[in-house]
């Protein structure tokens, strides 16, 4: 059976990439690899509009945010942990392996938290040396404003803002600078449209001031020792050589999309998904989605962990579905990164079939038909 | 210029190895990515003859290092560090980046430890509470005894071998059990044939009794945590799928060759390359050397650097040079992994045009000529 690819990451890798990754392998201290590597940075830099240099780490996203706890922080530190869904959760949990004290912000999953909750937060305890918080968080398909909580921290010079931007980076503009954001966490399999194993973190001057008291041990995950490696245009240990050739060739397609043309289609994409679920009379989750997955929940009656399968396994479409108290109750449809409008029509055509498979009386091609009509809509000519 | 990669990893990746990993990208969360898993776990008892399930994780060889000592080990504790090479000094630099006490065997780069001296350490030293050991020191092209040295840890209940076996697993049989090996750390850029970016820890019984008491704080890197979800047939975060996918295809191959098939081509290689270095005058840099990769002298007046350049910049043959105290002195052309009698032959050549070149005396196709010959001692009919 023909396989459709729609999670939220691992994510459809294009095939020039794939391409490019089954290249003869690099040496990793060459001239060849430093001159990729350059590039690479250049284009992480472009990217995340950042005057400093993004660190490229080989590990799954969860490395990069290791690392943004495991390099910033001293042994009993106090940190605000934002905690509105399953990565909010990683954050607390990271912490808390640290030994960092959290305060949490507890956010109904699938709302966005309130900018003015973190500015209460750090008024009402002293002490405070972090905000942990989610660009995008996945697993409810809710966007946070890190804009906002951004000009918060700011204001606080021993305060450092640390955002989970897996799913955000590629997906929205996110000027890392201008926003004021202390370490940023990026991943390979989401917008970089890569296979999971790389990640980075760009860290700004003030996040570097705050590295210099932590105290926690760490060895593979020092980003200080990967700062002076990538200075050099190497890397610390040996890097995943073929997913840094891959994320120079995605650099490249972004580039040449150009990043308002690749923030529009993400846009485009998930209105489509949102007005497909609508004519299909079905509600999102969120109340603040976000462009790079969309959340839709089940109608009474129908078990959202039974959708998933079915269209896995008679319509080879692999969407997702929800977790911990959320499990049966949505379904997660991907759009971040390698994703066209055809992509869309294939999951919501899929959805459709699979209501109706199991019963649940839907209008066939009313979701389609919805997709389409935003499609017209925003269609630049 | 058609390059020839002939480094002690990354190692050239096989082509059917590269096409498997640019198959369509498969969801970690599903049967499919199980099944390939599972089959990949089976893959590694076998090749490292363990009845314990060894751990995949993506990253560097190095985060499997640090595994081995951030879940092992109390911050305080005492610990051997057999030192004889660059890997033998990371271990020493990951056990003091966690706080642990270091009692270190130096020996003299190219030469083996002896076990010995490893007894006489836990003798002298009590309280130690972990021997780390390099089975194959890629720096010094240098074999230790690691049967030796768990024959004599394995007498100590309190004492654990942890084993950088990254360029071994592959080129010799170790079987991890059967030696007592308590934490043995795997690299995918070597043996396995991958590129980089998945490594791996098997751990023992007793192992496992002594992570009960480490307390040293660790999240990404928490074998724990992958335990529980390996054992499910899951990772505990998203995994580098591509290189899961190429390592059950490399795996395949393994088994097809056969492992006494795999064994004796990294001894006949290995040989030949000493033999090679014998016809030309050229003397070893170690005295144990070892089946993954050679190091040869360069004799007085012939910079090493100039040779390593010469040969990737004229000839498109990449080898690698000394490190440290070695810079300069040693070249060193690897043979681990999917390379075969006339990579030898190349590497050889481009050497010897490479050394005329340079105004050095050498007789052109002696090195050769001594390689064949290995080559038709060793032929099995």
């Amino acid at each position: 059976m023909k396989e459709y690819l729609l999670t939220a990451g691992p994510t459809p890798v294009p095939e020039r990439v794939l391409l490019a990754m089954a290249r003869p392998m690099l040496y990793h201290r060459s001239p060849a690899f430093t001159e990729c590597l350059r590039e690479v940075q250049e284009g992480l830099k472009w990217l995340l509009r950042t005057d400093q240099l993004p660190l490229i780490m080989t590990g799954s996203g969860t490395a990069a945010m290791d690392a943004a706890v495991s390099n910033f922080m001293r042994t009993g530190d106090k940190a605000i942990v934002i905690r509105g869904g399953k990565f909010g959760e990683r954050w607390g949990r990271i912490c808390q392996a640290y030994g960092i004290e959290c305060v949490f912000i507890d956010v109904e999953w699938g709302k966005s938290v309130d900018a003015k909750a973190v500015a209460e937060a750090l008024e009402k305890n002293s002490g405070v040396r972090a905000v942990y918080a989610t660009a995008c968080e996945t697993s409810t398909a809710t966007r946070h404003d890190v804009e906002a909580i951004g000009r918060v921290v700011r204001e606080r010079d021993d305060v450092i803002l640390c955002v989970d931007a897996i799913t955000a980076i590629g997906v929205y503009d996110v000027p890392v600078d201008r926003w004021g954001l202390d370490v940023v966490c990026i991943g390979s399999q989401k917008a970089l449209m890569l296979p999971p194993g790389l990640c980075g973190v760009a860290v700004s001057e003030k996040g570097w001031k705050a590295a210099e008291r932590c105290n926690l041990p760490r060895f593979y995950l020092d980003l200080r020792a990967e700062r002076r490696s990538q200075q050099k245009g190497e890397t610390a240990f040996t890097p995943a050589v073929s997913l840094v050739v891959g994320l120079r060739e995605s650099l490249r397609m972004i580039r040449e999309e150009t990043l308002e043309g690749v923030y529009m289609r993400h846009e485009r994409l998930a209105k489509a998904t949102r007005a497909a679920a609508g004519g299909l009379g079905l509600d999102l989750l969120s109340s603040s989605p976000v462009n790079s997955v969309t959340g839709i929940r089940m109608p009474p009656g129908v078990d959202g962990t039974a959708v998933v399968r079915q269209m896995q396994t008679r319509y080879g479409i692999t969407i997702a579905g929800g977790q911990d108290h959320l499990k049966g109750k949505i379904v997660r449809i991907a759009h971040v990164g390698f994703f066209s409008e055809f992509d869309i029509i294939t999951a919501i055509s899929g959805l459709e079939m699979t209501l109706s498979d199991l019963g649940f009386g839907i209008r066939p091609g009313a979701g389609v038909a919805a997709a389409q009509a935003t499609f017209a809509e925003t269609r630049r000519t």
